[in-house]
């Protein structure tokens, strides 16, 4: 277990690519939507409130897989709150997120929640989601999908995997489950301060399956694509080692660790559910019977959410567009060759804001 | 007068560069800053407020012209509302303006608002201004400087130069004065909807002075060095009589306009001032003789606020790199061959809302 600095959190690949690339994405949150619309629904709300209705998005990306959510819980709760009660929506993600895709597509696109819908606000921050970075008691309903896997950084080098929960240094991994419980109470703290008491907070995120954490098919052949490419010469080996994505599964304990000790209060867990995921690409695949295509989806998805955190490792002079495009080729090929069901988890987590924080 | 669909408002160059080259905006807002502290240090507050103490930025471009200004709102503000109230700072912006500028010097820069001060969120709104993009009632202080000589669209095409306020052509100059007073009247009729009653709006941007519009030396020489890029072959005719940037200044006459005649209610106009604009390259031009800097320097700051307005004309294959890069060159030597002051007016605006829009 080395201890080179490693790079910090990076996030989803920009220009839009990510928003045209996260299928995957889409279908993980599905499992998560009946339960934040049954919060917006239950939720006790006041129409004459002074203040806004506000709703906040943990990890929001480029806002593509935000649109069907959001639409959906303005949809639950228009009616309850009536037309006069502005609805603010706070999307929150690193500083180096693309900003532009989101309120591109908030702005044009047809499944934009603010179309045909009045009174909405959107707003942006640009701040890590493991700290405040909104008021006080201002956040009613909040919702987080595809993101809390993603740590805040790396804790070591992980010279032997794309990602330290599969090294084989039980050092590593000792590691990883530390800063994954390290975030996981910050996230809460921020959150306890934030929810305005009774407000529920729904979060989906990669889990770990009860024999194993799961993914392990695609993180191997990713991690292989760019061992290939660096046996191809594209990166040096030291690159190679340098290659770490901060992120990881978290199994039921470790989610339900900080509250059983006493770490977090203000905050009441009050649902919690572990479930294999969807793959839509596999699905898609039995239809058509088009290997090619699966790869090509695979390899695209893998590019837009992991490629910048593995690109990260390289060095400064190096064309990373170039390492990217032949890793991507090379992800795609292993695929097609080899059509498998991808097999990981997904956690549903839903928590209630006591007030007490 | 021709009536070619011109390209859309754009928005400052990206990547940082309108951040490292804005010194004369950062000079302009100056001559504001004073009444926007007094609104800061007048405004009644209440610290058991039940909402945040709402600041508005509008037009903020990468932010880095927003430090100064929110920083010393902040510590006008904090010790009259307390350590519990908190203040959130919402920069408004085009949906294609670089947040992620903004957010990385709120992150890191020592001159980041954020350091050293508590309680205090930022917010970004990709959405433009002359429409509402904020919650009614949720603004305490509005602030905008060096952006509402920005339209949110070009009226008509302009042949002969790259402003339409430049134009000979009488009809030009006449829908730049209609597309500046529709502007300004869903500037005022936003709001007048997000102001909270007593809040004031402060704001800078460029204005006429008594016998010209002002800025002529350094528009002329800028269109005159696509004009020389032209010759040269690097851009063709007709990209050239496409361009047409989208700014212009507001006459004292004007902005008093629909106070006067109703079209505005709900906000009452507190106080007008035309001033010269600083030239702060000028004199540091006088300190150091050196008119290569001097060139430099305004050709920058030229290419970051108006190349891509300028550059939306060009044809989809051409290589904008290329032709900014000889446009930015030559204005360079053309100003370095013959130094002058500028001579531009800015206005300074402030607006009490009355609530009863």
């Amino acid at each position: 277990m080395s201890h080179d600095a490693p790079a910090p959190t990076a996030a989803m690949q920009g220009g839009g690519f990510y928003n045209r690339n996260s299928a995957l994405q889409a279908a993980n949150l599905g499992s998560a939507l009946p339960l934040f619309l049954a919060a917006a629904a239950e939720y006790p709300v006041a129409a004459a409130s002074p203040t806004p209705f506000g709703i906040a998005d943990y990890g929001a990306s480029q806002g593509r897989n935000s649109m069907i959510p959001m639409a959906a819980a303005i949809d639950t709760l228009r009616p309850r709150i009536g037309p006069d009660r502005p609805i603010v929506i706070s999307h929150v993600d690193l500083p180096s997120n693309d900003f532009t895709s989101l309120f591109t597509v908030l702005d044009e696109d047809p499944a934009s929640y603010l179309a045909g819908r009045a009174n909405v606000y959107p707003m942006a921050i640009g701040r890590s989601h493991f700290s405040e970075v909104l008021p006080v008691h201002s956040i009613d309903l909040g919702w987080t999908s595809n993101a809390l896997h993603w740590m805040s950084r790396n804790p070591c080098a992980v010279p032997d995997h794309g990602w330290g929960v599969f090294s084989a240094d039980p050092a590593v991994r000792a590691a990883i489950d530390a800063q994954l419980d390290a975030d996981w109470v910050a996230f809460l703290h921020a959150r306890a301060r934030e929810m305005r008491p009774g407000g529920r907070l729904v979060c989906q995120f990669m889990g770990r399956g009860p024999d194993s954490h799961g993914f392990e098919w695609m993180a191997n052949a990713f991690w292989q694509s760019w061992v290939d490419t660096a046996d191809a010469g594209l990166l040096s080996q030291g690159e190679l080692e340098r290659i770490s994505a901060p992120s990881a599964g978290r199994s039921a304990a470790q989610i339900e660790a900080p509250f059983r000790d006493g770490r977090v209060t203000g905050l009441r867990l009050a649902d919690l559910a572990t479930v294999q995921a969807p793959d839509p690409y596999w699905d898609a695949y039995r239809n058509s019977g088009d290997a090619v295509q699966l790869g090509r989806v695979w390899a695209d998805m893998m590019r837009a959410a992991n490629g910048p955190s593995f690109a990260a490792a390289l060095d400064p002079g190096r064309d990373r567009g170039t390492v990217l495009d032949a890793v991507t080729e090379a992800l795609a090929a292993r695929i097609a060759a080899d059509p498998q069901q991808n097999r990981s988890f997904n956690v549903i987590v839903v928590i209630e804001a006591s007030g007490a924080a």
